[in-house]
């Protein structure tokens, strides 16, 4: 067996079998060795943005590493904003960037740069394969490290003479590393300050967002404190039978109005909360004038053990608050709004569907009437970075078979990783990508006249519109290989968007919004 | 006026007066400036890899920097790809990379990342105006620094305050340097090892493969002496009354097949000759064995004089041989090839267009007729990063609006930008772009078989294959807002081809080939 062979060997025995791929000449070996391992499944993006946004969405869905396979740093740096978006969403992933072989990168030949400086900024871990003996220990270790915890990204070079060389080194084990609970005296210590706070909020992040940790939220819900969270999480379950706490304001200002009052933040599985953008003269740090700050766990530690390990020592009940099942009985009528095709889709939505969600400013009118829809989990844009949508779809309906997918973007966001769209279709994923059209990169509009700037004028103008031309995103789904319907009324889009739900397979659903 | 003011007044005041920009909020102060700035032309590109090779296209053009405005480092990330290329290229570019305000950055925010290490790579220069009123001497140096010579990319930080905050520090002078003629001795040198070789070769490359240069080359040529250039050439004209020196195989083996028994090869503009990739058992370096070398000018050096005082040394002719106009007379017939195209594209290509090649396995089959077309300009895929030749036209078409600009794309390299389509439509520039649909990644079938990787099993073919499902690319070039058109035989395409060059404005050709 060659290197590469040993690479895939040691993936698929520690879990690893997804591929999310855009390879080059250097890849070749990796591609061939694909073919001798079929328990690896091979995904074609026809971008590497796709590739990583998709591991991503496979890698908070199946909570283990997909790998991506990137050629050279002009491929690892057209995969780095959706990486970015996983770094922030602490994914575990495993990149395999092909490089040239070990003895002719002295040559600096075209394609030729520094791809360890490139990968640092958002890697866990960078190392450099450079013999096919070296392989599967080196794989091992990079499936490690992407574990965390917290996860994020591992990325391992792979030289092409690695790869091709002969090894008897075939595989070797990933340590799957656990989150430990937190000591009791940091425990006890919360929940006496719990106690002597007058109005305190309990913020959770990251793993305290899931499943098992919102129900033992819940609890502390049930005890009368007030819980929230981040603004954008990673993964979190909404709907029917969910405990859903408040969430931070995205505007600063808004979120200190908010918690105007409180004197005492308790952090699980997070850290003090911070404005996404400075602007003149506002805040940076949104924590209260005077409030104080505890930690229950740190994003490492065990959320679940922790929430459970404070209602105990509260004397919470057993049981917290969770969302009805309330879905809106009328079909929403006239204008498509955000807020009505949220109608729709809260209507409609499926047990168990999974809401990739990548639509800035349309975003909050479908939330509040999935509150009370069919239970579903939420991935959102963790990073900022827009364009993660559609390619986390990709990567939630790899991992995720059986669960309807929905990708819900902005027009601007959509533009970037567009891509995405024919992976959907090659792998007949069961999934609906709805793009917003408002033609405008709208939340800039906001920010221009918060940033103090004013009103955009000709040529600021020219940079916040997209309708000039209007993408025709009918055509542009077409295009990329999948079904599409443009939708200008709120009964097109329930039609629409009730139909994609009752069908299985890719579908394309453009909301014309204003 | 502020930071940002000041920013734009250094730049036009410097002949930088293009900017090629996908703004995020960080951005906004630069964006709201731009409509006090009327000498600065925006163009909004839909993805930061679009803007990166416009700038790239732009720069090769005008021999003038443009600049780019990019989103933090996700933005940056994302026009990594075409940056590369731009390194390759010695493109002058100013990058301006938005940041957090210099306060808040220390709160880790979600957009915060390493900017200055991602952007090192592939930046000359790299630096943080911090303050406003370092902003127009930073401003100054980072276009200094974009010249080199050779040229690149610089990349300058510009947080949110050092934009927003006032400063009477309005502008700076930039520094544009000249190259030095090389020593007398050295060309002397030449010129004896020239005398004494028994088949030398001079081999030419970045700014001696320009016009100038190039008429230089031809009188060695006339004097006997066998001119070559690099494989990959950043910007060459070609067609008639130009001297067409050979080129450079792109496999090591043809390479060294052709160099046969060279004894000597003199490197102009450009360094020792390097394989592509690296494949087992085959060369990296491709000078013969026992060939001695030589430089007459360095990439920093002028090449232009240094041809000149070669030529004057050895005694050559005053003049050298040039290309003859010869347009093939007959349409081509019959299935569409990449030759058949090639000779549509001979016979119609107007004099003083613009190509901007990233059309790989089809590129052969054009550049061959058009060695006798009208004269013309070729911008070449310098780094190997696929997805080059959509953005290189839009930089084309914005420093040449009087040119046609003539884009020629594989369609795997186009899917990688797809969105300059609509940068094309948007700014009406007068482009007609060729996407060569194959319908698959045709070189990586090729590449698989020489990197000893046996033929392509069913896991190994889906990476390798863009055919299931098809890409509709007269949708997709509709969806952008551009006129479409696709040809299935040399009629059509010849058709459609001449109707594009004779009109103005954009158009999309999809020419479906084997």
């Amino acid at each position: 067996m060659n290197g590469a062979d040993a690479l895939l060997e040691t993936f698929v025995d520690n879990d690893v079998t997804a591929c999310f791929a855009n390879p080059g000449t250097s890849e070749m070996q990796f591609v061939a060795a694909l073919d001798r391992q079929p328990k690896m499944r091979p995904v074609l993006c026809l971008f590497e943005g796709v590739a990583t946004g998709a591991a991503d969405g496979y890698g908070r869905i199946a909570e283990r590493p997909a790998c991506t396979l990137l050629h050279l740093g002009p491929g690892y740096g057209n995969g780095v904003a959706n990486l970015h978006n996983a770094r922030r969403a602490f994914t575990p992933i495993v990149n395999v960037i092909g490089d040239h072989a070990t003895y002719h990168r002295q040559y600096d030949a075209p394609l030729n740069s520094d791809i360890p400086t490139l990968a640092r900024p958002n890697s866990l871990w960078v190392k450099s394969a450079d013999r096919a003996d070296d392989v599967a220990a080196l794989a091992a270790d990079a499936i490690s490290a992407s574990y965390g915890p917290p996860g994020g990204s591992a990325s391992l070079i792979l030289p092409a003479d690695a790869a091709w060389n002969e090894t008897t080194r075939r595989t070797a084990k990933a340590r799957v590393p656990t989150r430990p609970a937190p000591a009791g005296e940091a425990v006890d210590a919360v929940a006496k300050a719990l106690r002597a706070a007058a109005k305190p909020v309990v913020l959770l992040g990251g793993q305290a967002c899931r499943a098992e940790a919102l129900a033992q939220a819940a609890r502390l819900a049930a005890h009368g404190l007030r819980v929230m969270t981040d603004t954008f999480v990673a993964r979190q379950p909404r709907g029917a039978g969910i405990y859903s706490p408040g969430r931070m304001q995205y505007f600063g200002e808004a979120a200190l109005a908010d918690l105007e009052g409180v004197d005492l933040m308790v952090f699980v599985g997070t850290v003090t909360p911070v404005a996404f953008f400075a602007y003149p003269g506002r805040p940076s740090v949104l924590t209260p004038e005077g409030c104080e700050t505890i930690v229950l766990t740190t994003r490492a530690e065990d959320s679940v053990a922790g929430l459970a390990a404070l209602a105990e020592a509260l004397g919470a009940p057993a049981q917290g608050p969770v969302q009805p099942l309330k879905r809106p009985d009328a079909a929403p009528a006239g204008g498509l709004t955000a807020q009505s095709a949220g109608v729709a889709i809260a209507r409609h939505l499926p047990e168990g569907a999974i809401i990739c969600d990548d639509s800035v400013t349309s975003g909050g009118g479908v939330a509040v009437p999935c509150m009370t829809a069919a239970p579903h989990e939420v991935l959102a844009l963790t990073g900022g970075a827009i364009g993660a949508g559609a390619p986390l779809a990709v990567g939630a309906g790899v991992a995720a078979p059986d669960s309807k997918i929905v990708a819900l973007c902005g027009d601007g966001a959509a533009m970037y990783t567009v891509q995405a769209l024919w992976s959907i279709a090659r792998e007949n994923l069961d999934c609906t990508v709805v793009v917003f059209a408002n033609s405008s990169y709208r939340i800039l509009n906001i920010e221009m006249g918060r940033t103090g700037s004013g009103n955009p004028g000709p040529s600021a103008s020219k940079l916040l519109d997209l309708g000039d031309p209007r993408i025709d995103w009918v055509s542009m789904a077409k295009g990329h290989g999948l079904p599409a319907v443009r939708c200008e009324t709120a009964e097109d889009f329930e039609k629409a968007f009730a139909g994609a739900m009752a069908q299985k397979g890719p579908m394309f659903i453009e909301a014309v919004v204003p």
